[in-house]
């Protein structure tokens, strides 16, 4: 047998040193993209920025590979991976992210799920897996007549999502994931009693049972949502923190729930209440001496190729140029500036392709590259990298590790 | 400890989806090559390919990387990763393998040995380990004399290869094929008895000795070859099918048994009885409709390589150029153009060097590569990447992987 090789987070944790540098990662969600006519540029090479270039030719350059070749990352793994961690070992149930996406702070001994509100008739049977699909404010209601309900031995949260989605939390000791889905994916039947698919998932699956006979009972009277299915149980993933693994203070700055929620998995601290880059970046510069490590999240980069806008793209990129000078004038040891997949708008969606990849810093290896753009990384100093040991780059460039053997 | 990464195998089984796309792996056996003198070019950067060339313009290149740096693969390994299969962790023991070579279709409850006819004197003590390297005619014949031996229990197949040289199959339920060679690899001793490495062959090993008594009888009027040692016991390789890992309908158009076999133990159906490279085409255009995946493979371009024929190596890849409108015009969503490992005629034998490798798709990221050629794929999209994970590129490619977490 040979010997098992020493986990990559126990070797940062063993390597990692203190000291006053700064390093910002900026995530330009979804940044990477595709020529929107063969032979043309892409996104990222038809924007006009200056700043980017300049940091390229000072910098170093590579393409990140998110999870494996041809894999297409959610949300959820394209950040895991950009924080350090294998997007393949370190999963995200859906219950747990969609309660992280609604900026519901899961706690340790927390089970979360889906909802769906639906309609069903006098003898229990679904009618209508959507109850209609009834709109958000009508659906918030509904949840807020659910708060009260109590199920003994844990705590019970309801949050509303959208239409008839919402999600519910059991918080207490000994809970455990590991539920079936009761939702019968048909008509004409009663929706299914929750399931433990492990024994130690019996209690959460009594628990779930209960309060779905609970809620039945406080919303017979609702004309549509008078029953409800769950789906997606989860556990809140286990992630080492920041603070353990890299002896960083790490803070978050996203407008978005769902990085927010990213971030907190992490153990890092929200800061700001922005809406604006402009605002993120004044909360940089405001808590700066605060904390060591800044994860800043820029999300227009991914919406606008979601929305198959190559041209709209191209100016998020810009105006996400526009903004590096103020970065750069705080003095970071290290400026990374990446995304946490592909969102070219030709195929208006996530893809697999590797992200473009800049780093900065006073202690980087530049390479030939004079502007930054997906063909630029390739001939990139970093290479294709997997997206997991982008952060072993930072904290070796912000000089954090120690020498790994005498 | 970090938790355990899910499995490439499972993530490809959860997320692989079907849809009407066409992927075509053209596979050029040993396709990549060395300079015949110090600063020339290789064979495939000598050959004058025009249409591989406007394929790499528009499309991604890259090196494949068989099985580790350095490692050189035979064609079982080769095959293998290109096919999606980790070499390392599936082994054709050398008894499948040749098997398969041969065309001989293992089963399930297969154990294959590959046997060596020798000569025994009459003490029983070996006086030629290769009973005189009779000529396949004479081989032949004693084979035809060891059909009808009949083995307690199991199914007997005696198939002959070249000169001394033969194979075995026992089949039957509970074999096993951790039995130990019974070759004593000397002259002027008995051939060993078949031994169990494992109690679980004990029975195989039993079955291995009724073999080889009974064929002793049977032979002992043979001239030459009145004895046999077997080696490379071997079960069948339990791969999962392209059907269950990929929902991939895989047809395999090959010319030579070996290459038939291989595909046959990833569960792709066999066409085609070609014999040229355009039968092969006019194969793939008949069968277009009724599979998803197409296999083709050339082999010319190793053993061009292997008789250190530069220029016939040369004149072959132009051959394979000449064919490529044919298959693009077909109209695959992926083109893939690469080799199981590189023959370069200067070493006369298979070698670890990457392999070149191009990927033409609607889909693909293009790099700055104009010319297909082992220096051009160092600067290509794909890096030098696993030959394993070739197929997650190729689904990837063919929009036929979902999204990884949400």
């Amino acid at each position: 047998m040979m010997p098992t090789p020493l986990d990559e987070h126990q070797l940062v944790r063993d390597l990692a040193e203190t000291n006053d540098s700064k390093i910002v990662l900026l995530v330009a969600d979804g940044i990477g993209g595709l020529p929107i006519e063969p032979g043309g540029p892409t996104e990222l090479e038809a924007a006009s920025t200056p700043n980017l270039d300049a940091l390229a030719a000072s910098g170093v350059l590579g393409s990140s590979q998110p999870v494996l070749p041809g894999i297409t990352p959610g949300s959820g793994p394209g950040h895991l991976g950009l924080f350090g961690y294998d997007p393949l070992a370190y999963r995200i149930g859906r219950g747990a992210l969609e309660a992280t996406g609604i900026g519901f702070e899961l706690g340790p001994h927390d089970v979360a799920a889906r909802g769906n509100f639906c309609s069903l008739d006098a003898n229990g049977l679904v009618t209508d897996r959507r109850a209609g699909r009834i709109p958000s404010e009508e659906s918030f209601k509904v949840v807020e007549r659910l708060q009260g309900l109590e199920i003994e031995g844990v705590e019970v949260f309801v949050r509303p999502v959208k239409e008839h989605r919402f999600v519910v939390v059991f918080r207490g000791e000994g809970l455990d994931g590991r539920v079936a889905d009761t939702d019968p994916q048909a008509t004409g039947v009663p929706p299914l009693n929750p399931q433990p698919l492990d024994p130690a998932a019996e209690r959460t699956a009594e628990i779930a049972a209960a309060f779905i006979a609970a809620s039945r009972q406080l919303l017979a009277d609702e004309p549509k949502a008078n029953g409800m299915t769950l789906r997606g149980f989860a556990d809140r993933p286990q992630l080492p923190s920041y603070e353990e693994l890299y002896r960083l203070r790490a803070a978050a700055i996203a407008v978005y729930p769902m990085y927010k929620g990213l971030a907190r998995l992490a153990g890092m601290t929200l800061v700001g209440e922005c809406t604006t880059l402009s605002e993120q970046i004044d909360t940089l510069a405001k808590c700066w001496d605060d904390h060591d490590f800044f994860f800043l999240h820029f999300k227009y980069t991914d919406s606008t190729g979601e929305d198959g806008d190559f041209a709209a793209k191209v100016r998020r990129i810009e105006e996400l140029d526009a903004a590096i000078p103020r970065m750069t004038e705080l003095g970071p040891e290290v400026l990374i500036v990446t995304g946490d997949h592909s969102t070219p708008s030709r195929l208006r969606s996530h893809s697999w392709h590797p992200v473009p990849t800049l780093l900065a810093s006073p202690n980087c290896r530049p390479d030939r590259c004079v502007a930054f753009g997906e063909r630029d990384c390739l001939q990139g100093g970093l290479g294709i990298f997997p997206a997991k040991h982008l952060m072993l780059l930072a904290m070796g460039h912000a000089l954090r590790l120690g020498k790994f053997g005498a």
